[in-house]
């Protein structure tokens, strides 16, 4: 498995070593199937990189609870519970990319590009049922009610996202709902069953969730602002995808909202297809206003409330690691 | 709900009425979002028609071991697992149209005609995730573990089939592998679920399973030639659908193998598009060979076993219509 990553994911990655390479062991397993596309689309994209921060998140967690050992007490569920929540991750990723007819992702082609979007569709629901049974082998219903919520919630926030494409008028309040399902969801299940079958007690289940869910706003909302940022790289996705997509986000609802420019960005998203001469205005416009401050100071209000809960949570050694992971996600360039 | 059903169905339907009604309130209820593109499509779907044979299985098979009322002990959790069988069913309805580029079903148009691709496949998403949901709220690993190997096989199935359309000289091996998952194995955990729910002595679960992958079994390769018969109707799809979309099925298989008119079934699939005139020389064809009987010795053997498994479970008032529904199966003309 190739990472690139930067410090304070390298970090994590680098602690949890042992039980990240069993994570992906387990993945592999799970692709195994007498049908040999199901494999080779599985394989292209679990081998394809991506930051595996949901399954760290689940390790981690995990951690907090049960500091001495992955592979004591619910150390097999830990592993599985990893597994699956990356596994949910890719099939939304595989279905996404067939919804936004992406063509790159993560420096390589789609696997609709490579395979078509009839086998990216049924892959993605191969890789979700996948998950449900590594879920299932746990036998603990209060972590296949979190996952399953999240499935689902994933889901809803997709279709209002769809829904959504092309609608300069968007509210804030709306992009937030979006994110909330798509992105921040799975964060916070990720944590919320590390703790779990860790046995943690449940009156930091609260605290756990909300960590999580913050930590996923931070995380998507400086994805969506980096799409507009010249001195990105490396972010997983060509720099524009939003925009190419008519995906309105963050930026372009803040600058419709304060009617910075709004001319403009009402005429990009009028249009079915935007040009790289587009997007490279609407870099300047918006590198050139406030705009990008206003969103970073969003993600801040977010940054404050994931420490806020992570103050409540136990400070074993890998909360440290956490509490880096948060300004990371704001921080970061990439 | 408007349902197009004959006896013994009809029958089932009528025994199991208040319940059934339970599982359409349910199901309806587990619609409800807050982005009303999914409770469209859902609704669409649902009201839609369709025999709602996989609940009904569920219903009967609780009934066969707990015979006195399905709202006495489990009575809640068989509902809820009656709604998710039919979620996990109008999911891959949903994906399967979109897949095969389907424009019509059950007389009306597909969701994908609708509202498109996209919409489609993430709709189909969130009743996946709600099938799930639903599952979990029974608390009973067994079935869950079920249900996620089904919908895990059922993905299989259908990635099968797809790399193997246009596949002439397809085994008849394969073809049962693929009707095997793709629909074989959710009437088998259907009927296996309510068994479990209804607490069935574990020795009998083996029966109850092999009863319901035979009967599904039976239903698809009779779905299948019914395809290419001109005195089918009301068959929820349109006549000669699986030729247009270049599946190949058993009746074109058993064509191929047995060298009766195989340069017509080969210059037909090597073709990117079938016509109407095409369609009636295959179905001549058929009519006019012994190829249509053969199919049915093919389902009568699975008829067979499915006679035998269901012989070993308990002779509740119930069992005499699940063995109506097995002959029915296999005779019906739509």
């Amino acid at each position: 498995m190739t990472i690139s990553i930067q410090s304070p994911l390298k970090h994590l990655h680098h602690l949890l070593y042992t039980e990240m390479n069993q994570v992906d062991t387990l993945i592999l397993e799970s692709l195994f199937s007498q049908v040999s596309v199901i494999e080779d689309v599985g394989k292209y994209l679990v081998q394809g990189g991506g930051k595996r921060i949901r399954p760290l998140l689940t390790l981690a967690s995990h951690q907090l609870f049960n500091p001495d050992s992955v592979n004591s007490q619910g150390g097999c569920g830990v592993i599985h519970l990893g597994a699956a929540v990356e596994l949910i991750h890719t099939a939304t990723l595989l279905h996404d990319d067939v919804v936004d007819a992406s063509v790159m992702r993560r420096g390589q082609q789609t696997a609709n590009e490579v395979w078509g979007n009839s086998s990216s569709v049924l892959v993605g629901d191969f890789l979700f049922s996948r998950a449900f049974q590594l879920m299932v082998k746990t036998k603990h219903l209060d972590v296949l009610d979190s996952l399953s919520n999240a499935a689902a919630k994933i889901a809803e926030g997709e279709v209002l996202q769809l829904t959504s494409s092309y609608s300069i008028d968007l509210s804030v309040e709306t992009y937030l709902d979006i994110i909330t399902s798509k992105t921040a969801a799975l964060f916070a299940a990720a944590c919320e069953v590390g703790g779990l079958i860790a046995g943690m007690d449940m009156s930091l289940r609260h605290h756990l969730y909300q960590f999580g869910h913050n930590l996923g706003m931070v995380f998507q909302i400086v994805d969506d602002f980096l799409d507009y940022c010249s001195n990105s790289s490396d972010l997983g996705k060509r720099q524009g995808d939003d925009f190419f997509e008519g995906k309105v986000t963050l930026p372009v609802i803040i600058a419709c909202q304060e009617n910075i420019n709004s001319e403009f960005w009402t005429s990009q998203f009028a249009k079915t297809v935007r040009t790289e001469t587009d997007l490279q205005e609407a870099v300047q416009l918006l590198e050139g206003s406030c705009i990008l401050r206003k969103c970073r100071e969003i993600a801040k209000s977010f940054e404050e409330k994931a420490l806020d809960h992570l103050d409540k949570l136990p400070k074993s050694p890998i909360w440290h690691d956490l509490k880096d992971l948060i300004s990371y996600s704001l921080n970061r360039r990439s």
